[in-house]
């Protein structure tokens, strides 16, 4: 079974949902207000949809880098792969109920940015899920990877999920430093450019 | 004709159906109740997206599978595979039905149960006509398959429309029990793995 | 300038523009009368959904045929295919304009199904744009085309125009007539099969 | 890393966002008025949607060209590109408040026509980075570009700005006009086709 199909319908699948998310940018329309004051008012939106749109262009960007090194394409790894967009596919929805309560009062604040957190940590645990099953056994990467180097990209990984589950408790504080949180993970990512990496490294780092 | 294309139309459709499931995924916002509450109260949405997607992933795995045996590109193939995507493509619709009135009191559950088992009916014929369509001459395939294997291919796929035919029976007495059994189907699917499969035989398994 | 990304956007704007067809395939939901009455009042969008599917399916077919076949890839052809896909992209909306009004009275039916059929005329001359622009010069297409072949599929093609122009005109008398014969051209080009065909007369078949 | 999986996902967007700019086309239904006034009514939707189509169509012509003629795929260039990719997504949304807007009192109409230039002036922005990412150094091309060229490159891209910019300053003075130089970029690249153009310069011909 060839590598082609699944990164293709992957493609589809990661563009499609990264292109919902701006279904969520809308302003009422005339006769609700100034434009300015309905642009204002839909700051959360605005803010979700860069948020979010980084986020899943960083899982992307590390999918095509595990898929890229991936030797063996099987059932179970299309199955491992489709769990990953069934998270994928519920993004937008995640941020446009986060932006929708972002600034409302009361408990669904918190129960907003924690579904928002929480999603993304899922989405780490999914993209775990890939990355255990290619580094379980050799002949599943184009290059072996190090028993040393293997570990070390577990660590970087499983670091990288911390900030995702201390933003889902920050949430249940105060909904805007959660959302803070995860645009801080986005930013870090999207910044981090260490050179010499290697394939599963990089791979994990979401 | 080259596969390449019907395969990259193939894909694009599959990829786009899949994501527009989230489209269902919705709540009403800040104004009709605790977050909590409308998250409960559409839990037949989130039900329904996940088997929903699990099986346009299994038919999509399959369709890989068979088409990447498939030898000769003609008109009828690209007219069957049309079918095949006009019943996938219908399928958010019928999902979003399904969870809309899956706690519907009278007739309507029943009716909206057995129209999405109904679709999945559908998708197995539509797949049925590529299927046949690639055993009925030897040079279709890459592979010649024997009489046999034909026969067992077609065995187990026609006993793999089965549960979705007693599904739409089961919907008329009890809706959520035929939604079981269509999520049964797709969790069977998922976790089925015989190792050693003709390609026919992988293409039959829907 | 190469094939492929000409090839992959317009698989990816025909599989989206062909799946949106669903997002007009709806109930109103539960307290809005019984859902069988409800899917029997939608009626005209389910016929309307097949009609354009298949229409979209077919122009998809002869597109992939057509650029199979074209040799040079400059800065025009980019932009006559735009003008396909910019006509492609709309019909979802005169789809849905067609379904709502086909069962209204007075005037609105007439023009719907106008609008309706007047968008597959235009994307036939769009077509016959990528047509004209490959036999234009000989090097343009991978194999000469004599002469006499061109003009015969330049004829057919004209002439599959020409349902299209009727069922326009047809439109101001009964809308519902229009659209069985938008419907009967559709029908036609899925079941014609002529096997031995020029690739130019292959793509003249809209 | 290679640059297949980076066309084929920015294809995705692409085609993805310029087939949702036909969400925005859309009657109310019956019961509205008749439907010639319904569609007179919403004339701004279908002009802003052409003007919008053809920009994205040209942006992605240039981006084709640009991302054809790059050597090296690296983490920045992935981002450079997500940058783009953010814009070309939330353009719908710009093209929908352009289009609601047009015809309203007072000052929203100004402000909807300069945030839908500005959008595109941002567009161009993002394709600065590119374009500059890719001149930057001689190994990111798969031609060395020499330093004349690269600075008629561009020169040529800088004043392809220049009408943006001018459309945003006359937004604020009558909208119709700003939303006609955004018009005219797009004609003027439709139909700009000089023949004999380094790689870089086409890139650089937003």
């Amino acid at each position: 079974m060839d590598r082609g199909r699944l990164e293709s319908f992957s493609d589809g699948v990661f563009a499609v949902a990264i292109t919902l998310l701006a279904l969520n940018l809308t302003v009422e329309g005339p006769g609700h207000g100034t434009l300015l004051h309905q642009l204002g008012h839909h700051w959360p939106s605005f803010v979700a949809y860069v948020i979010s749109f980084f986020t899943i262009g960083i899982i992307w960007v590390n999918h095509h880098v595990l898929i890229a090194n991936i030797a063996v394409v099987n059932r179970t790894l299309l199955f491992l792969n489709l769990l990953l967009l069934l998270v994928i596919v519920a993004i937008p929805f995640v941020t446009a109920t986060m932006a929708a309560y972002l600034t409302a009062h009361g408990e669904d604040a918190h129960i907003a940015a924690a579904l928002y957190a929480g999603t993304f940590e899922l989405m780490g645990l999914a993209f775990t899920g890939l990355l255990e099953w290619a580094l379980h056994e050799d002949e599943r990467m184009h290059q072996s990877v190090p028993e040393v180097a293997r570990n070390a990209a577990r660590a970087r990984f499983y670091l990288g999920q911390l900030p995702y589950l201390i933003a889902i408790g920050v949430a249940f504080a105060s909904a805007p430093a959660s959302v803070i949180i995860t645009a801080l993970v986005a930013i870090y990512y999207v910044f981090e450019r260490t050179p010499a990496r290697a394939p599963a490294g990089r791979g994990a780092g979401v």
